[in-house]
């Protein structure tokens, strides 16, 4: 086998069911960010090395990056095959992203190796096939903000229409309790009908946001960060969770949620200071409890996966 | 009784329940429109003169030009009051917001006349009085877009926050099939709950609508005319609504529905000769069937209501 060239990436954690946009908006975060080094090789085949301590498997078929990498070496006829080398920095169960971040990265480094034949929406359908290893279902929500950046509606899962949302400059305070939440407990506890009148004031607030973001309206968006349908089951999943929430708020948050399917939960805000306030204060709640818990200051990341080495 | 000043003003159609929209989107038109002549009195109280031959209701608590005057009345200290003289061209009943005309035209002709003191949203407060003598309830959806023009949002309605959104310009063919549909009715078919997945599909249509309108992007504007929720169920009280949709996007609709409530349904175009083309196929479609109906091709109005005559 013959190494043809290689690549290193950031691939960074996503936020995604933006409160009131459960399974439609998603955004990208500075911080944490996953490290891979791809390389290519003359021999079809994903061999996969991990270099951290969370026992990912190895075996392609199983892992993120190695599905993700073999649903686009599908599209690809010349008889070459990938080496990745994972640096996890996004705890796996964390609700940031942490599949997504594993093969997102992945296949943006491998389309830099292929001298980019492949569209942005081509990328999101091949490292989907990660999310299926993860979660069993090929959800786009955090891959999305992955490879575009930014903040992003995923207006349709099929056919795949991903929709780009420019947005102002803001802060996320992610709080991340240390505590499992399955995303198939997450899911199966949602009813599977909801009231038309919440849905209508969902909508509204999802209408609102979108708005909020592309008119730069930090008032607009406080006022539509909420959700009727979700966020009031599946918080009690989330030690704390109002506590959170009513101290971020006196802090100054924009406003904010749990992220993904939990336990995370992320704030937004519009400056560092706020952003770090609200650190505090949810640090102080959960260092009360005596539950162990991790925070990142960080911003919402326009680039995506990123080139860090050539 | 002595008269101060009077105003003419022109007071638009508006389609409210844009497609996915329902109950939170809503945009003018150029036409048609109802001319109204409001005068302003040394006498508190309104008075009421019909120049057309609906027979709508003289006194003013049962008119809704007259419920909104009263509305915006109280909050005047002024020993003042109103004539308003009413040549109505929206026909009432069909679904593209007679009764708001009626209400909007004459509050905004009220604040000119009363020096501007009031803000767009308290107009928008004061005019829903005129909405729930037509309907039973304060509903803002043709109101806002009636008083602020092109396309609005209501995020929410208690407390009211309407939120203008750009849009590009567009062509827009009405057609108003002259037969009855009770808002009462209309409202009633629809169901108490939805299903999560639709809503979820629709809230992505939503955000995809907004998104299309402030980028300019015909294209996913398009994409994002769909409806899961309201359409399917309130499309059978409209005769031959699925040819109606099937021949106008054949012409190249960029897509559309039933306005407001129904009966009249609306398509958006990009250019007028597409606009005229959709008129003549819906025209062909309810030719053959015998009905009575009258169109419009017009245009979305961004000015909203507009002095036509100091």
């Amino acid at each position: 086998m013959k190494e043809i060239k290689k690549i290193t990436v950031a691939s960074p954690g996503t936020v995604a069911n933006v409160v009131c946009g459960f399974d439609i908006l998603g955004f990208a975060l500075h911080e944490p960010a996953d490290i891979l080094t791809l390389t290519l090789t003359d021999q079809k085949g994903v061999t996969i090395i991990n270099h951290d301590t969370y026992n990912l498997p190895t075996e392609p078929e199983k892992n993120c990056s190695g599905a993700a990498l073999l649903a686009l070496l599908k599209a690809v006829p010349e008889n070459v095959g990938f080496i990745v080398e994972s640096t996890k920095h996004i705890k796996p169960g964390s609700g940031i992203g942490s599949s997504a971040a594993s093969a997102a990265g992945v296949v943006v480094a491998a389309n830099y190796l292929l001298d980019n034949r492949f569209t942005n929406d081509e990328l999101v359908n091949f490292a989907t096939y990660g999310e299926q290893v993860a979660s069993g279902s090929r959800h786009a929500d955090n891959i999305a903000p992955c490879i575009f950046g930014g903040v992003t509606l995923i207006r349709s899962n099929s056919p795949l229409d991903i929709i780009p949302i420019p947005a102002p400059p803001m802060f996320v305070t992610v709080v991340h309790p240390q505590i499992e939440v399955k995303t198939s407990d997450a899911r199966q506890i949602l009813k599977t009908q909801v009231l038309l009148k919440d849905a209508v004031r969902q909508w509204g607030n999802v209408a609102g946001l979108i708005a909020g973001f592309m008119k730069h309206d930090y008032e607009l968006i406080s006022r539509s960060l909420e959700d009727y349908i979700v966020e009031p089951i599946r918080s009690i999943l989330i030690p704390a969770f109002a506590e959170i929430k009513t101290k971020s708020m006196e802090q100054g948050a924009l406003g904010g949620g749990i992220s993904g399917s939990g336990p995370s939960v992320f704030m937004l805000s519009k400056d560092e200071e706020t952003a770090r306030k609200i650190d505090n204060a949810i640090s102080e709640i959960y260092s009360k409890i005596g539950l162990n818990f991790h925070t990142y200051v960080t911003t919402i990341n326009s680039e995506g996966v990123k080139i860090i080495e050539e």
